[in-house]
């Protein structure tokens, strides 16, 4: 069992070479590395892993070869850049002693792309971890969860479990763009269980929480506005201007009536268009998301804020496309798994505040494999590991307590161990 | 004389490799290779033709450097490209008799930020001449201005003419940023006349205007919303979000108010912010301009602006900062000397209709130069060479009729030498 | 007991005078015509049943007029009117044998400013009994309330009821402006039990719910956006456009950002403002609310509203105020009264579908009463007699199924003749 | 010939009576009581005046109603009032000799919606001759029109003036409504001269424009958005938001571009929609007005506003309807005439600063009368007396200085006589 400090290592390690979606060179290079050298049964890397034609948010092949570039740079090995060639990133371990239970993991592997604080409040930076991929970071605890993808392997493999562990280390959760390949891999079929796992979420160190509630199902869009240029100055009339479009789209979305049977959300994260200030701007781009409590309620959201671009467009004299560029469903833990995984977490010493379940708010594409193998007979649940975080998920200031890192490989673990004693439903 | 094919293939060159403002290393080093060959009394080069510190609107190192490189790949020789250190592009040509009348003519030389067409319609695609540089264009004829340029330079040395001729190789007209040093500069001090030219602006070949009157005033603005990144699922009101605070004051500085007093002008051009579809954007970029039909009226407008764009950004707890990138004044052609320049273009076969005045209905930063030399009691005027244009400047379908370049030519050097024969009221 | 056709009857005749908060001059009459024939031992009417300075959205006197005038025209006595002055409508009935338990019961009067629907499609339209008051309409069944209470009581009165039985004919509950008087006022003092009544909401007939959980707690609110009126073809520089900023703060606090920690509401649902077209408006008036799943919820979305118009009236150079003219806090229904309404609710014949709780999505003044008897130690909940009702709540063609009346009378005898043989925790 | 003192007592007793266009029962009561007492060849009152089907922005019933109750209780005959049943209100007085030249002067008649201001600043509050008719106000100088056509009929019949003169008191001009049945009354045939005279507009007392030049064409424009109402805090997302909606709109209406041809001016002056606070609105109606500086820019605006308001609604849900009320087009004073003017002004003892020319910026329904005029052979002109006024037009603090009374009837007397002695292109 790996020990405290070879625990903060890894993931410091990991920190240190945040990659966003689909560019995880350096972090999956990382990642075999350690693979190697424990006793697996199997290891199988991007496209031995999953079918790279299921990927969703792929990035365009300009927009991955800087970063293959600095995973050159970092040192990774060019057979191993082959071998994820196109962005075929992430990976998947398997122990399997022959017996049952037949038990998923997943962790998944990307970073963000958000420019990590400098200060000395901030400790990656204090004391020399900060991201070294400039306008790049694990500002979502991924670092962490990998970590405890390779302590559970390391743990279990030391032990007599008689059954099958398969670790997912899925690339691109932040795009959604990871979860559907990974759930679509026979590596995800016949699991008699599958633990998704997140640190944090609001959740200090010390609570554990055994599956979580209603993720929301999200889909991520790319939007294009088309217009015509013109002098601005000279005629401004001549032009169809696709910024004020624009910005009577984005005006439009969030003005989307809140929905009587539950929770959804919108947002235009990213915005890029016109050449310079004195043309009327004839292109521009935007990603977005919708989200909803329900399936349903985020295709209400999706129809809206198609229909409102569409129009917004019109009103300026420009078209606007909307595309999905990634979705995930919903999907909820089991709730008996649930409670299994509580029963092992508040027999921990360190957890003094285990709760069986908790609200999300958010989307994960880890539906996809919690559906897959629901809908195939299984249990699935989404359990996190409390972690005092200063600042929130997404900010770049956020930052994980080491201390959870121990806390969250035993609970998963014993999970893992226990569940090779109990019956399909979890009964004992 | 340069004759009709000399002056096309000129144009040709020029046209192929476009440069935005202050990064006119190739065209710079074009131009120099084309003077050196005349036999001119002096030939200022970058620092040499004006001061640096009086640029406005000049790139960052980062974005200067990529177009260095493109024309070191383009054979532009090391030397000049130290002499242009830092993007000062641009040069001053001077042919000096020892008499009178001083004169000036201003050329500008800079490309657009504008993705040439590619299509069989478009004479530089068909003919081979299209850009070079991707994204970037001769869209608003400079590429025909600098062919004016050295034919009157080759013309007027061939002559007899008795006074002073300095032509002002202008970088950055498009950014507002060249005019300023060249008028701050001592080849700009007493001149009797100036002759700024420019081609087109919706008049045909055949026309000619002998002075255009009201250009607007223009300040050319850059716009930071600043706010705070949050998840965008998680935690939106956590956010406040910078790129809903762009649309709204999108929306609101289009809402500005027509002016009782005459002609304003408001827009942006550019807009670039957030990070990625899940994230509230923390911060947006965008570039912008005001114009007016006086500078008063640029004010109220410019006015407007700022406070608009401060309280949109309130309004979703933002902060908007609006500055000032690079500005010029209104300035009008003085009448007598536009009236000469008609009649001057009146005479020549090929000018089937001449005006003496023309609106504008843009801006130019030529105002700087033509103001400068009417504070020192000389005459300046902004004539227009008519020429074809299948579509409006500055889109991706602009091109000039070739024919136009010998009219202009040989109306320009008719110009100078005539001006050569009057009192310095342009009376004969 | 009253039977079938009689509470139709009773219906009915509200339907067609239906009356906005605080006018209601026409229903008091009928309610204080019908409850002077029963046997009660207070009937306390208008200023006698609470304190007029505890009143919220109140109506100008101007607003007041013509209903009063309305009244005097429907043959309303004028004493009775003059008791009723200044618009303090309602009633107060009391049935009071000595004993014990204390019960409250809420009904409310007031109708809406919806143009009642005129199709035969359309109950009351086609049967005769559609509201004569133009541009009113009892649209959220408070016709159906009323002749619940009154069917309780003469049920009541007919009975063995040993203890106390208030009836609060609340006005204003549409404007929210009739909850907090009835619940400061010393009838709602030392109340064992409070039911507060509603039909519909969704649920059909047959369907009853015993208490209906988290009623969003709301603030009504004016804004009042003041600007500088100009000729709009003249000089619309000079003006300050009210209509302009109301239009850019309808739409920024549309776009208040959704709270992670649970639901809120927000809308301006009346607008008026400017004089003519050619005027530049300089005031404006709209009616709006926000509403939250709890009161920090509503307060935030209350403070976002307030910010928002302040800083959308300023880019346009306007002032905006936000008053809040009513509010109600959130208030949930007892659990163990509401599994007690629906024990009661259950047995009966024509209930098919008894619920112990439901969400309920909207806002309510009766929280106020609610929240007071809690206060004392009391216990109260919120309940729902199912109804058909083929359209929605607040449109032209909302209706009610009248078979619903008998079921809601009898469930609501039987339950206040129930609470007298438990202990006052609904303990049996 | 009326004295200073004589002019003042006029203009204040009309001051006091604003009436809104088509609304002038009052007004033309006052007009006809000093008519009558005039020499005159004609009077044609209301429909005996112009076809009242030519009438554009006639009010409906219920909106003359209370005006018509009004002109009872200001003690206009009953008699009168029915002539101008329907609102035909107005009148055409005539002067006529037999002789030559025929000539036509038009005044307007009607007040604004506009609250006069009380304070003691105020003339006409401080000396009493402030607005009896609440929220309503002569605050264009309408008053001092009215005053002027009666002192100059007075003079001329005085005179031995050889022609025809037809004073036109024209009702509705603020509406543009009544200028069209004017041009196509048959009082408009062969007129040789037509006069349309307005005070003020900018230039002060001792000023006199001979003729503007450059009225912009007009549309007044009546804007519906039709939604669906639904419960705010219970199901928003069942409604189409109507205030939503023509937020939208009115957003995208100011942000129609500038246009390279000329001014455009877009306004929205009036708005009145939905019901109350917790309903989403179904119906909003606007009022608003697009003008040009030539007759397609007018047409330009028009067109864009329509598409922006139909699109705004659509973002929404919602249907919008533009629909025209009234137009004017544009028409320019004939040099000529308005030298001739300019030069029996400039010979006034009072008149300081006579111009020929001045430039307009707003709109005006003279201008049909003066196309008609132009169209049939006769010159016309738009004249303006100079006015001290101490604010702008249509606020509720503008006034006229009562000296240019004096002056504005002798120029025009001495015009109308002088027009007696020339040809009919204005030589001597």
């Amino acid at each position: 069992m790996l020990v405290q400090d070879r625990l903060a290592d890894l993931r410091r390690r990991f920190h240190r070479y945040p990659e966003p979606a689909w560019r995880e060179f350096t972090t999956t290079a990382l990642l075999v590395e350690e693979l190697r050298q424990l006793d697996l049964d199997d290891l199988a890397i991007g496209p031995d892993a999953y079918d790279p034609a299921d990927r969703m948010a792929v990035p365009t092949e300009d927009e991955l070869a800087p970063w293959r570039e600095r995973a050159r740079e970092n040192g990774v090995d060019a057979d191993l850049l082959d071998e994820m060639a196109g962005g075929n990133t992430g990976c998947v371990a398997v122990v399997d002693r022959g017996g049952e239970p037949s038990i998923g993991v997943r962790v998944d592997i990307d970073g963000l792309f958000v420019e990590e604080a400098t200060g000395d409040d901030h400790q990656p930076a204090r004391e020399g971890f900060r991201s070294e991929h400039p306008g790049t970071m694990h500002a979502c605890g991924h670092d962490a969860h990998m970590t405890l993808g390779l302590a559970l392997l390391d743990s279990v493999i030391e032990s007599d479990f008689p059954g099958r562990l398969v670790v997912f280390f899925q690339p691109a959760e932040e795009e959604a763009g990871g979860g559907k390949p990974m759930a679509e891999s026979h590596y995800a079929d016949d699991l008699d269980y599958l633990l998704a796992v997140h640190v944090g979420l609001g959740h200090p160190t010390g609570e554990f929480v055994g599956g979580i509630q209603a993720p929301l199902a999200m889909s991520h869009l790319t939007i294009d506005v088309h217009g015509e240029s013109a002098h601005a100055g000279k005629a401004p009339n001549e032009g169809a201007n696709a910024i004020q479009a624009a910005a009577t789209g984005v005006e439009a979305i969030y003005g989307i009536p809140r929905h009587s049977d539950g929770m959804t959300r919108v947002n235009v994260g990213r915005i890029e268009g016109g050449t310079t200030s004195n043309v009327i701007a004839d292109h521009v781009t935007m990603r977005g998301e919708v989200r909803g409590e329900t399936t349903p309620l985020r295709d209400y959201a999706k129809a809206e804020f198609d229909r409102r671009f569409e129009h917004a467009a019109e009103i300026h004299g420009c078209t606007a496309d909307v595309s999905v560029t990634a979705e995930s469903p919903r999907a909820d833990s089991d709730p008996d798994l649930a409670e299994f995984v509580y029963d092992v977490a508040r027999q921990h010493a360190d957890v003094d505040s285990p709760l069986v379940h908790a609200d999300f708010g958010a989307s994960e594409d880890a539906t996809f494999l919690m559906q897959h193998v629901q809908d195939q007979g299984g249990l699935a649940t989404y359990l996190i590991v409390g972690t005092d975080h200063p600042t929130a998920h997404h900010t770049s200031t956020f930052d994980v307590d080491e201390r959870s890192l121990t806390i969250g490989a035993d609970v998963l673990t014993d999970t893992v161990l226990d569940l090779a004693t109990v019956d399909q439903d979890c009964t004992r």
